[in-house]
């Protein structure tokens, strides 16, 4: 996979290997890093599929919910049925910067004029409850970004990100949903959803058919920051959805940009927390322009795409060295690094004790190399 | 003087002594840096008087105008019919963050509890076409800080300097006036003003009789940066004199704080532009409490008062000597360190030099020990 993603052209995936792909990654407790870590020891989607059961077996978990070929083959002829298509890390239409990003989806559905995302891209977020001037100015900004060369992302949500969404149509937008792409939300949007669709690109890492709820968006918060260059926020609230973007946008080394306001405004509470906090400071669209120049062109350094063990070869890990590894775990996040000089274990046997838990859904894994224990399991 | 302005108790001057003082300050081309040289070669004001004809001439001036005895006489008794006084420099009344700035004036005259100048200060400057929402939220900055213990300092103007003096009425505050002690300005504070001579301090170092000009007001707002450990900012539309303020602020090593605001809004495009630069961003007085805090309490570096040199024993120079100096000068300021080294002439004989041509009026100081020809003589 590192490889695929580092080197053009692409080596593109059957769609028989795609189909197994999205089998993979629509199983219970199947996240990126956990999907890597599998394909990585059993060298295939399909044979990690027929291991599967058994691994979060020896995690805990002796009931592991695959979704069927015909759940798999459906999702596929509705992504079909609608004109969107799956894209796997490694190929062409896969977002740049997102490849580079942490634990990026293995599969995203796409739909619209892909060739849009190999532009640099800006991220426009902010308050749903804009006021008129602010949506005025995201719309304004958006639309001179665009102008500017610059793919303009947001996250289809009322207020800033209609407005950034609409100034950029005509130079190129994209929309990142938190739901399937067949499940746009909020329903005032869906027309422009379809616009979008249609002159710019939506894209979505979560299944066809899936309606999404409050816990999503975040997910949805770190594909835009992961896609994007630099993240703008043009209004916010303290306590809002946007600083959270802000947050991880600033975690993943993406360059974070906040459009001030006056004190007594409300909407101005999260923007100027921002800029107390180091943010760029954003009165004209030059202001961005001039700070992500150095960025544009140059190849992004690669991150910490932390070489995986060679998991091929190791011999199951016994229940002793299973409860070490679980026993020092806890509900804050520790470094596995940590874990394995703790532990004294063999790295690729915390590797494969780590991806039973995962596969049980008994860790979480986090940005940085991190995991915790989930206790409510 | 260095002496004076390090140690306390002060040594107060005679009367005698402050009415020459006042008179040598009050000479045509006698500033800060050259009544400060003036007293170092000539030992008291009063030997520098008598001397002051010759060296003017030395330097290419050959009617210097003095002002006469009767003159300062005058100028002493409006103050005292007023209930103004003169403090000098080393005096425990003078401001004490201003005495150890870049050339502070030898004397200032104050009116008003001059006790409050111990406090220590913050600055609040801004707009004169204030909004409604700028002027109210300086007014209530200016009401915190002073319950905080801050003396506010501002320039009596409309607008946000208006707002701040009313806010800090009750708690300290200062007006500092770009013209003589009985010239406030604008008409229209001249009631506030006077309230601020019965509860606060307003302070002057210009002659008592003197209107303001347009180019007095930088003057005056380096005494209201120089008093100040930081500087707010709270409304400033591009070039404006606020913005001049916060600059002389951040060249004297004050704290440069601004209000965000708007970027439609022109009022807020200075102080955007100044958090661009880098001040400090407030939405609350704590902003500024905080950034204080490790500076007050603990003697303040006392920077660069250049040790002059010792002029008392030095052979007037000649005029190749002199000439040397006025050929290396031009518009553009020179530091002094390096016309020494460009002549090859003793420190002191260029201090000297240089002496003879501000007091004629050929050169202009500027801070950091720089100085220029002007080219209009």
């Amino acid at each position: 996979m590192q490889q695929e993603a580092k080197s053009k052209p692409t080596s593109l995936l059957s769609n028989r290997q795609k189909r197994s792909w999205l089998r993979l990654i629509r199983t219970e407790n199947v996240g990126p890093a956990s999907f890597r870590a599998l394909i990585n020891r059993f060298g295939s989607a399909d044979a990690a599929l027929n291991a599967l059961p058994e691994l979060a077996a020896r995690g805990g978990r002796h009931r592991t919910v695959l979704p069927s070929w015909h759940e798999i083959d459906a999702e596929m002829e509705v992504a079909e049925r609608m004109g969107a298509r799956f894209v796997a890390i490694g190929e062409e239409d896969y977002p740049p910067l997102l490849a580079r990003a942490d634990h990026p989806p293995p599969l995203v559905a796409i739909k619209g004029r892909s060739g849009l995302l190999q532009a640099p891209a800006c991220a426009i977020v902010g308050a749903r409850n804009a006021s008129v001037i602010g949506a005025k100015f995201a719309q304004k900004l958006a639309h001179q970004l665009g102008n500017a060369g610059f793919l303009i992302v947001s996250g289809l949500a009322r207020g800033i990100d209609t407005a950034a969404h609409r100034g950029s149509l005509e130079t190129g937008t994209v929309a990142v949903v938190a739901g399937g792409l067949d499940q746009p939300y909020p329903p005032e949007n869906i027309s422009l959803y379809e616009e979008i669709a249609d002159r710019g690109v939506v894209l979505s890492e979560m299944p066809f058919g899936w309606v999404p709820r409050a816990q999503d968006f975040p997910r949805r918060n770190r594909l835009v920051a992961g896609m994007s260059y630099g993240l703008l926020v043009v209004e916010a609230a303290e306590r809002s959805g946007s600083l959270i973007s802000a947050r991880l946008a600033n975690e993943m080394g993406r360059l974070v940009f906040a459009v001030p306001g006056s004190p007594l405004d409300p909407r101005a509470a999260g923007t100027n927390r921002l800029l107390k906090e180091g943010a760029l400071l954003v009165t004209r669209a030059e202001d961005i322009i001039e700070a992500m120049a150095p960025l544009i062109g140059r190849p992004m350094t690669i991150p910490a795409f932390e070489e995986p063990p060679d998991l091929t070869s190791i011999p199951p890990p016994d229940d002793m060295e299973r409860s070490l590894v679980v026993d020092a775990l806890g509900p804050a996040p520790v470094s596995i690094d940590e874990l394995i000089r703790h532990t004294g274990l063999h790295p690729s046997q915390v590797s494969l004790i780590l991806l039973e838990l995962d596969l049980a859904g008994r860790i979480e894994r986090h940005s940085g190399g991190f995991v915790s224990l989930l206790m409510d399991v």
